[in-house]
């Protein structure tokens, strides 16, 4: 096989069979195929795009070059989500444990924070204590036990997609859909689940700024989960706004204690229980979907997900403490109240400023090596369309030192705009399946 | 500037600046643009395309990377010829002193064969002792001196070109129209031109097997052209069967020296006359283009263009003799006749069977560093739509040894093909300007 000849076969917009992508990926893992021809061939995919059975065997091919998770015989349904990225998606802390809490195994793989979007397992590394970096026998061991375990991604889950990525982020080639979409399936297929949900964002303050792409990514997703064996459901969800109040780690850790309670924030709520129901829909739970609403809202309110929450951080070395006590996760330094300037409507909120903040104030990265302050953030009280009177305080900053509250300050007055009400995108505006999709 | 950020430009359909190409290339020949990400931009160009501004901007940055020829103040017009390439194409040889011979000057570069298509280079090497490698100063002072010089691309013009050609020899992006345009080009405007002539080929010996293709590329090439002051006419033409009736060096040596007295085969002289009047018509010499076919009959008839032809060897340390001694020549130590296995009508004959075993015979080249015999060969008597008896000798190979006239015999008997006569391709089907594409 010449790899030149395949890259002049999707070039003229062909496909490879699944045998030419595994020996090209293993070939490139063995440094025989060079980043230049590789480089070739990705640019050619951008600009021709790839069929849906081609595109599920470079996936499989790619979950196929690391480690995957191999549950034994008879293990019931296993089901994750996963989400394209936002400023304060602080959902997976909910959802893990409320969905494991109504008897479904929830292996939930989760990426760091890089740039404006935050990271789950940053969100986590926020409680005392509490490890990410899981090996997947771990995993293993702790779900079949707890039924839950939340973990990063290790270099062993699909090696060569981080070479791929790191190439495609010097080529020009990470806005292709079909290769968003691989990245992620080859990792989630890695872990040999029945279900998956899929959160793709939609908005100015997602990785997706425009509906189609958000939706044409979300149908190459559901379509290579379906064509490997996974059942996977995605909705397409606002991100032109912060999702709830929290932004930053520890901020979100306690919003999202408050939400595993069922007092969150009413948009933080409503998503997590959308994507609650669409989780135990897949995994079966129940004949139909009040059934599933009505499990959903018992383990709330029963206490059940909470004390699961609690049974996860213990298991993975947290300490449980911050559950009654959340003045125990890491605090910031200084705070400081932000006012509305004038009497007036507040019209919108970009998500985009705010994320990017967090990172200038130390609580994000701009490289995946750099270490992180888990305590600086934002709570954004006014929510778009609220009227609010000249000074009330609407935001708070939270911050290490001076400089920091400068930075926050001036991204809320950046993020914050007043003026007539605009309508901004619908919370979950598509529900896309095997069958097409449906708009909401 | 961030050569990331162009690729993404290039990529999504826009256009690169003068500054930006002559950064980008310099930064490639220093190594400090890696192959991976050059390759990347290749292929976004094979996907998007270059508008003509763009193109001669990338053209010239390409010429401006290596030695140029410098013209004195006042020297007279400067026309070259280009051949795009083909089997049995001895046109240069004869049309280089043709033109000089008439008062033009006329710098000749040329390649070396590569694969089934022979090279000028290679074929005036089969003078003994001719030199090809001349340095721009030697071609300068020749030109100035006799009006006329052939000689081989060295490492000093256009060096990024080769850097180029190497990475998109291994990348799939060789048949993307522009890049072919760009270099070729790069290297004909290094030759600081007033006019340039294209013979741009096309049929299933040339590198263009379709005609839309071909005129494409003859195009882009003028559009280059005459973007950055130099006159250029493209003209498309035949290689569906070979040129004239000799191919292989020597051999096509021999034949151009009955051409340049005006007694070899007829399409070889109609083409050669062709491209030497729109030289002559670029280069100003007369009114109209009745009196430059004039002016070239009678070179050739007065035997001028011999006679210039003998200077050219002498002056690039020939051996002179040769055009009266054409046994001087290397001789091929085999030779037989193929023979009409039936009484028939020839219909077609495929050029490349046989320049491919040209260099199967140890005529051609596999790499570019390969040395060759310039003995062996073909002459094939015989034309499309000829008649023929059975048993008539039609063709002859010459060969080193049994084995090379067992794969030359082989090549013709796969070569010509027998029965209803075909109507091929029109020896001269496009004339491009300037102005526009004109069938003829």
């Amino acid at each position: 096989m010449l790899f030149q000849s395949l890259i002049e076969r999707k070039r003229d917009g062909g496909t490879l069979t699944a045998a030419e992508w595994r020996e090209s990926l293993e070939a490139y893992l063995r440094d025989e195929i060079p980043d230049y021809q590789m480089a070739a061939m990705l640019m050619a995919i951008m600009a021709r795009g790839m069929e849906t059975e081609e595109l599920a065997t470079l996936t499989e091919v790619m979950r196929n070059s690391g480690a995957t998770l191999q549950w034994p015989e008879g293990t019931g349904p296993r089901v994750d989500k996963h989400s394209t990225g936002g400023v304060g998606d602080k959902v997976s802390l909910v959802l893990a444990p409320l969905v494991a809490s109504c008897g479904v195994l929830v292996p939930m793989m989760s990426g760091r924070g890089l740039g404006h979007t935050g990271g789950t397992t940053d969100k986590l590394e926020a409680i005392p204590g509490f490890r990410t970096d899981l090996t997947l026998a771990e995993v293993q061991a702790q779900v079949e036990r707890i039924g839950v375990a939340m973990f990063g991604q290790s270099r062993e889950v699909a090696p060569v997609d981080a070479r791929l990525y790191a190439l495609r982020d010097v080529t020009g080639t990470v806005p292709s859909i079909p290769l968003i979409a691989a990245s992620i399936m080859s990792k989630k297929l890695a872990e040999t689940l029945t279900g998956l949900v899929l959160d793709v964002k939609v908005g100015s303050g997602a990785f997706m700024p425009r509906s189609e792409d958000a939706v044409a990514l979300a149908q190459a997703m559901v379509r290579i989960g379906v064509a490997r064996g996974c059942r996977t459901t995605a909705l397409v969800t606002a991100m032109d706004r912060p999702l709830g109040r929290a932004i930053g780690n520890a901020l979100e850790v306690e919003e999202a204690l408050l939400a595993i309670e069922g007092r969150g924030p009413a948009d933080l709520m409503l998503l997590t229980r959308a994507l609650a129901v669409e989780m135990l829909v897949l995994a079966g739970t129940d004949a139909d979907r009040a059934g599933a609403t009505r499990r959903v809202n018992d383990a709330i309110a029963s206490g059940r997900a909470m004390a699961k929450f609690r049974e996860l951080i213990v298991a993975q070395g947290g300490n449980p403490a911050i559950v009654e006590e959340p003045g125990l996760l890491p605090q910031a330094a200084e705070v400081e109240l932000f006012e509305a300037p004038a009497a007036a409507t507040v019209a919108h909120i970009d998500p985009r400023p705010l994320g990017q903040a967090v990172v200038e104030m130390g609580g994000g990265r701009r490289r995946l090596d750099d270490l992180i302050d888990h305590s600086v953030g934002f709570i954004v009280s006014a929510r778009p369309g609220a009227k609010v009177a000249r000074g009330e305080p609407i935001a708070s900053v939270f911050a290490r030192d001076p400089a920091g509250i400068a930075i926050g300050l001036a991204a809320l007055t950046e993020a914050i705009r007043f003026g007539p009400a605009e309508p901004g995108l619908p919370l979950i505006s598509h529900r896309v399946t095997a069958a097409g999709v449906e708009a909401l």
